[in-house]
């Protein structure tokens, strides 16, 4: 079993796919869609990438992956959640720091710490948590904030433990794969509709072929179509496997009346 | 008339504040937050902050210092919409770039630009596209994704211009301020709705409330409540004044069926 992830070692991502699966052949990538496109091409046999964050929200790369590589073949097969502990790791000491780097999602998460601790720090972004741990492993002067995995990974001392601003931090991955799983009982169904902006009442009408249902909505997220501002695509995930008759239903009135549905997998559910 | 945005000078910030008002004086400050707490504190008269790009979506931060910054003083007061023209800027010459900096949202719009032209080349993210060119500026080496004007500003060449990904690309900034817009008939208002997790049909009900009153909805969009994943706050905006009687019988509804309702502001819509 080979799986993408983002690379270098020592991101979050490595830890979600652990928790997946802890024997299988990891396979880095740059980027978020280099590892969708992975299992699109059949590199790998499956790709796990975050999807929505707790304090963050959902990564916008991610739903852009979503709505280019899912097809018949590449579905969602699978959902990760793990708690999101950042650390402060440098080769120095606290009092020498100068430049704080990490990526900007794990940024964001610890601003409130960084500004009582650091006050207006010199701060420098990196494309993950890993490479900003492998950065300011060549200088004492220089710390990131990343896994305590990647200290060890990197040469680093874990300085400061849980930065992030609240406690509880989540990241939610979802698995990308080639295979349709079958229904656990436990099951959700992601889709994603186009609405058409000059049809204002239409969610309103999509979300009563859910409700009339009794079929639960799990998140509902709105994303540019990226060819007019104000012009949306709207992400959901609701309770069920598209193998259940009244989420079949559900989704063939919703395409009738959206005109663009996508139904991007149905998988067992991690929360 | 005093206005706050976002520095250093050149930023995109700059462009739809003098697009608001061109004989205003303007101060910088460093984050989107500051902004907004400038003008709760009356540092300031108006602040200017984006709220979204038609290429990426909602700015997380905007709209957590809504919901932070936001009281009875404090409100929106308006809306401007500005083109966003991304410029590849550097003192040497295309040949010798060996780095690209930028803001994270900026390198986000031009990414298929980036791999189509320098593969997989250094990228450094900055604080804003000003940031990135005022740092370009050090070396011949280094290239900033950043606006024409900022060229000028910082002694760099435009080398390519219009380098996002997609010709057409447009920013929302908002602007706050103390005073209440009276209504203009193009008018808009933006609210916060907590739904909480256990009542999924919450959503629909709020909906209805809107659609049953012919209320236009213009955007809607989930943001995490930052306490679990899961849970979520819906930011709406809706056509009309909260001066109008059918906007305000709603939002009556709403606060009495979402238990949480935070007016933003009525303002004159510029899209």
């Amino acid at each position: 079993m080979r799986i993408g992830l983002l690379g270098p070692e020592g991101t979050f991502s490595e830890n979600a796919t652990k928790k997946w699966n802890n024997r299988a052949d990891l396979l880095y990538y740059d980027d978020i869609s280099d590892v969708a496109r992975a299992v699109a091409n059949e590199e790998v046999d499956c790709g796990i990438i975050p999807i929505e964050n707790s304090l963050e929200g959902s990564v916008g790369m991610a739903l852009d992956a979503l709505l280019h590589f899912i097809s018949d073949e590449t579905q969602i097969i699978g959902e990760i959640v793990i708690p999101i502990k950042h650390c402060l790791l440098t080769k120095g000491d606290i009092h020498g720091i100068k430049v704080i780097l990490s990526h900007p999602l794990a940024l964001a998460q610890c601003q409130q710490f960084i500004k009582d601790h650091f006050g207006d720090i010199d701060i420098q972004m990196t494309a993950s948590t890993a490479h900003a741990a492998s950065t300011a492993s060549r200088s004492k002067e220089m710390a990131a904030i990343a896994s305590e995995e990647s200290a060890g990974k990197y040469g680093l001392k874990v300085v400061l433990r849980d930065v992030q601003d609240q406690k509880e931090n989540y990241t939610r991955f979802i698995v990308l794969g080639r295979t349709t799983p079958e229904p656990t009982g436990k099951d959700k169904t992601s889709i994603i509709v186009y609405l058409r902006k000059d049809r204002p009442g239409a969610l309103y009408e999509i979300l009563g072929e859910f409700a009339s249902r009794n079929i639960n909505l799990t998140k509902i997220e709105s994303r540019p179509t990226k060819k007019a501002l104000g012009d949306y695509l709207f992400y959901i995930d609701l309770e069920g496997h598209i193998a259940d008759k009244k989420v079949q239903e559900a989704l063939n009135m919703v395409e009738k009346k959206a005109g663009v549905l996508k139904v991007l997998g149905s998988y067992s559910g991690a929360v």
